[in-house]
């Protein structure tokens, strides 16, 4: 086989088989292909796009180029959860231990934050001693142990997925649905769960723009988990504004926190109930949404899910007492109220822009591998839909120092949009795609 | 500026300024922007393609990447003539002796040959002594005092069009026409001529397959040439069947000798004498096409284009008796005549696989840098058109041994169909693209 005929082949619009596809991510992630022909290749995908069987085959080939967990062989059912991402994503800290605390077990491994979104092991690591890089044996016997575990993603995962996923970086072929799909699904099936909850998120926070470029991403992943046998579900869900009201590491551990102790903001708790009733039904647990809604909301009543969630992090040596009291928890020195502008209705508040803010106090990277400070973020004072009178609390600014809040002040005046009139707020879930 | 921005844009089937173009171009020959990117910025544009002004700048920007000749500010009308290639392509040969004889200077740089298509300069060193290589001065020198010089291309000449062609190469994106039409253009504009003739073909033994390519690659060539200031005609040729009867080095060297003698196939003879009339026209040496052919006509008669011929080898090392004697030109020890399978006459001649047969004899390079044996190759008895009985012959094979003539013998037979009536000809001459 050549390269320059699976490039010619995909330039052309023809379908690569599975032996093409299996050698061009073998021999890449050997170092036998060189990365000016995959960049070509890569274009080319771009541009023609994959069917559903050679998306599943670039995923499985992806998925088995290093180490793979197999842990429904260790207990099954174990679910896994992934968000696209977006800003003030806290649902995988709340769904997490709620699903653990009603009996399905839980196996995770999560990424890092980069660019304006934030990632899970960011924030269990602002809680300190927490620690994220487990071993294979250590995150089985967690998740035996815990029935949970929050793992952060192992360099061995799919390192496949990685090399492609830097060089699609660097050449303009990241936003390429087939690519997305592989490149999420293939740690998924690395990890080797039974059951797949995805939250595919669209608006301006989000990587999708559109509810359209979102379904074809879901449609896409829950075909692979259906070719793959992890039985896969996808929520699409709308993130035209900061998804409730922390954006921040230790700040939104402190919102997931209240969610699973049955406060926090309505439209995020009420998402991460319900995103755990469908695990809970699609594992068998329970026979309906219905049902499953009682039983989560009875372990909310009950503290079940908060005590999970300080179960699992002192397995993996965090200090489980800031879960019992997150006010303890690091917090930072300048803390500045932004106030309201005008009155008004708030129209709209531009999550992407409020998540970059919130990088540029510390609580983001712009280049991988960067340190980033727990403590700082944002916290939403009101949301979309809100009625304000000028010089109501507007923005809760958590900050490292002084000049940062100046600096940032007219960015965050700027994220808002404001009405006379009452501004309809879009229902947060879209739709579901099933296998 | 980034790359990657510049990747995205084109992706997105924006058109780039003429800063952009310049600085990736000027970038990444300084090797300040890797392979990577360049390749999949390459399928990007093969993909949404350039618009004229882009071409132009690329072209340009290429041009200027290494050392530029300005022929025409040393000697003025200074014309070149570049063919893109075909299976017993010798016009070059002809019709630069016959234009310099009449007058007009000729000043040309020429590529070696690739793949199943003869290099100029290849038939050129057939003749013992003739050296290729020339300093810029040699050059200048050379054409002043001849009115002619046909080089090899120097490695100086557009440095960036080589690094760009070695990466389209085994990226899967040659066969993009603002890509081909730029890289002719770039080595032209770098030479500097006053006037251009090209000779775009199209058919099975050409790069461009049908007319509508050779039509889109002679537009974009001649549109280059206009806003660059060189004076640009482009010739449409078919080349459904091989040029001529000869293919091979010294093969061809004979055969445009004897059209310099007024001899030859008719059909190459008359393509010949028509483009060197057509040059004479272009730079206002002759007044029409009618009056043109005339002095061409004349030249031949009076034997000054074989003259012309004989006195630029000796000015460039070769021995000019060659020219006077061709017959006395290193011939190969193997002669073998192939004979008509059949009676009938013949409906097509595959020029490529005749092409890849007089390569397989050692007469062209598979690879860069190889070795060939100017004595080998094949000179066709009968052409498209003719009546053959049975056992006449059919093609006379220059080998260097007869295993190579036996493992050939199937595939010369395969070329060839044939046809129990008549079978029409196409015209040589398609069209002609005026700026």
């Amino acid at each position: 086989m050549q390269a320059v005929e699976l490039i010619r082949k995909k330039r052309d619009g023809e379908v690569l088989s599975t032996a093409e596809i299996d050698w061009l991510v073998e021999e890449y992630t050997r170092g036998f292909i060189p990365d000016y022909q995959v960049s070509s290749w890569l274009m080319a995908v771009y541009w023609r796009g994959m069917n559903a069987r050679e998306i599943g085959d670039l995923t499985l080939a992806m998925a088995r180029s290093g180490e793979e967990l197999h842990v429904r062989e260790t207990i099954s059912p174990v679910v896994d959860k992934h968000s696209t991402g977006g800003v003030g994503d806290k649902v995988t800290l709340a769904v997490a231990p709620l699903v653990a605390a009603c009996g399905v077990a839980v196996g995770k491994m999560t990424g890092r934050g980069l660019g304006h979104t934030g990632g899970t092991v960011d924030k269990l690591e602002s809680i300190p001693g927490f620690r994220s890089e487990l071993s294979r044996s250590e995150f089985l016997r967690i998740l035996t142990k815990c029935n949970i575990v929050l793992a952060g993603q192992s360099s061995e995962l799919a390192p496949a997925d990685g090399k492609f996923y830097a060089l699609r970086d660097v050449t303009g072929t990241v936003e390429s649905i087939p690519l997305i799909a592989a490149s999420i699904m293939s740690k998924k099936l690395a990890v080797g769960g039974s059951h797949l909850l995805l939250d595919v998120k669209f608006g301006s926070g989000a990587f999708m723009k559109t509810p359209e470029q979102a379904y074809e991403l879901a449609r896409a992943m829950v075909e692979i988990g259906r070719a793959a046998d992890m039985h896969t579900v996808a929520a699409i869900t709308s993130m035209q504004q900061p998804l409730g009201c922390a954006v921040g590491n230790a700040l939104e551990m402190v919102e997931a926190i209240a969610i699973l102790h049955g406060e926090g903001p309505p439209d995020v708790a009420e998402l991460c109930y319900h995103e755990a009733a469908e695990l809970l039904v699609m594992t068998g647990k329970s026979a309906s949404v219905g049902e499953a809604e009682q039983v989560v909301a009875r372990a909310v009543r009950a503290g079940h899910g908060v005590e999970k969630l300080a179960e699992v992090i002192a397995a993996q040596g965090g200090d489980a007492r800031y879960i019992e009291r997150p006010q303890l928890l690091p917090s930072a020195p300048i803390r500045t109220m932004l106030t309201a502008p005008r009155s008004g209705y708030i129209a709209g508040i531009d999550a992407e822009r409020i998540g970059l803010a919130s990088m540029s106090l510390g609580a983001g990277r712009f280049k991988k591998g960067e340190q980033i400070d727990p403590r700082t973020g944002l916290v939403l004072q009101a949301r979309v839909g809100a009625y304000l009178h000028a010089g109501d609390p507007l923005i809760d600014i958590h900050a490292r120092n002084d000049a940062e809040v100046t600096a940032l002040r007219d960015t965050l005046y700027a994220c808002y949009t404001w009405s006379d009139t009452y501004t309809y707020v879009d229902r947060m879930i879209y739709d579901t795609i099933r296998p």
